[in-house]
C-alpha cells in the first residue's frame, strides 16, 4: 500500500523542521526506505516573527503561512502538519483556508498525558503562552497550567529558543533546562515541550528527562498513525 | 533581500534528506529564522532501488524520481539537489526533462579535494560504484579511485547502509568505519563519503575522521552559496 502523504509547514524554525521531520522517521516502523512516510515540506524561513505579532509588535505571518500552505497543496500534500507551536495562533484561519485537515500540535501532546496528572508545565515562546495555546486546552480538560515567571519567560525560556534558532543549541539547552527546574519547583509533574526549539535544545544539554513531554515528538507520532492507515480504509470513514 | 528557494529531491533514504536539509542549516551565516535558506522538499520514499535497477534487477526510479521533480517545480523550486548519490546515475536524463538547474553531488564533492591528494577511496553503493558515478569523474581529474574488494563491498558497506536506512544507524555505523579501514590499507588518503547514509551512520559510530570528505556536506555548502547570491546579480549573469 502506499501511504498518504504529509505536508509539512516548517520553517519557523529551519531546525526545528528538520527535528520534526527526523522524529516521523524515527517514530514509523519501517525496514526500507520504501516503508517510510512520504512527506512534502516547505521550510521558507522568510516569515514575519509570530512571537512579535502576538504582542501586536510586528506584521501577521499569516500571509507568509498561506503561501507555505499553498506550497504543499501543490506539491501534492493530503494533510499538513505545523512544526511550530506559535503559528498554531492562527490556526482557525489556516483551516479556513484550507480543504486539507490540519493536525493541532497542542492537541495531539495533550491526549499523551497520562491519567491524574494535575499540573502542567509549559516551555514555550512568550507568544504561546500569552494566547493560551496550551493552557487554555489543559485547562478546558481539568488540569492546571504552570508557566515561568516573567523574568525566566523572558531570559531563561526565549532566550534558549533564540540560542537554539542560532546556531547555539547546547548553550540554548542549559537555559531552558534551568526553566524546566523553576517549573518543576512550582509543581509541575510534567513539562510540555510547547516549542520546536525546546526538544533540540534540551537534547543538545543531555536534559530530557522522563517528565518532559515533547510536543514534536506527539505530532509525529500522530502524522505516522495518519498516514500508515490504508487509502481503501481512509475513504471509507471520510 | 530574499535568498532563492533550493529543491531537495528526498526520500532516498529520508533520513539521508533530513540529514542534507540540517547540513545546509548548519552551513547558513544565520543568527535568525529569517536569515536560513529557504527549502521546498519533496521526501516520498516510494522510489524503485536505485542499486537493483542499476544492476539490473528492478524497474527504473526514474518515473518516480521525475514526479519528485514536478511536486518541486510546483512548490517553487528554483533549483534541484538530490540527496541521495545513487539517483545521479540518472542525472542526465532528470536534467533533460526540468529547466531548473540540478546540482551533481559528485562534482561538488571532487571540487573540494586539496591539490596533490592522488588516491581517493569511495564509500558509495554497489549501484553509484558499478555506475562510476565517482571513479569516472576522479578519473578525469587525474587522480585514482580506491573502492571496496566484493566481499567489502557486500558485507560492510552495503550491510552499512541498509542497517542506517532500517534505523540502526551506529551499528551501520560500525560496518562503515571497518570499510574504511580497508580503503586506508589500500591507499586512500581521502575518502569520499559518497552515499548520503554514510555520514550519519559514520557520526553515530564516532568514526567521522579528517580524510573523510562528506559528499552530502559538500552539496549542501555549494547550495548555500547559490541561494546566498543576490537575485538581482543572479539574474545578471544567467
Amino acid at each position: 500500500m502506499m501511504p498518504r502523504i504529509l505536508g509539512v509547514l516548517g520553517g519557523m524554525g529551519p531546525l526545528a523542521t528538520v527535528d520534526f521531520m527526523d522524529k516521523v522517521i524515527s517514530a514509523t516502523p519501517a525496514s526500507r526506505d520504501q516503508d517510510h512516510v512520504p512527506m512534502v515540506a516547505a521550510s521558507v524561513p522568510q516569515v514575519p516573527d509570530r512571537t512579535a505579532a502576538i504582542e501586536g509588535d510586528g506584521p501577521s505571518p499569516l500571509p507568509a503561512m498561506l503561501d507555505g500552505i499553498r506550497r504543499l497543496e501543490r506539491g501534492g500534500a493530503e494533510s499538513i502538519a505545523i512544526a511550530c507551536n506559535t503559528a498554531h495562533y492562527w490556526y482557525d484561519e489556516m483551516q479556513a483556508e484550507t480543504e486539507l485537515p490540519i493536525f493541532h500540535i497542542a492537541d495531539m501532546a495533550i491526549q499523551t498525558l497520562d491519567e491524574g496528572v494535575a499540573h502542567v508545565g509549559i516551555l514555550a515562546t512568550a507568544g504561546t503562552i500569552s494566547a493560551g495555546i496550551y493552557a487554555d486546552r489543559l485547562t478546558a480538560a481539568g488540569m492546571a497550567a504552570v508557566v515561568p515567571d516573567d523574568a525566566d519567560q523572558n531570559a531563561l525560556v526565549m532566550g534558549g529558543i533564540n540560542a537554539v534558532k542560532a546556531g547555539d543549541v547546547a548553550a540554548g539547552g542549559d537555559l531552558l533546562a534551568k526553566a524546566a527546574d523553576a517549573l518543576r519547583a512550582k509543581g509541575a509533574e510534567r513539562i510540555i515541550l510547547g516549542c520546536t526549539e525546546v526538544p533540540p535544545g534540551l537534547a543538545a544539554a543531555d536534559e530530557m528527562r522522563d517528565d518532559c513531554v515533547d510536543a514534536t515528538d506527539a505530532l509525529a507520532r500522530a502524522c505516522v498513525d495518519w498516514a500508515m492507515v490504508d487509502k481503501a480504509d481512509a475513504l471509507k470513514t471520510a
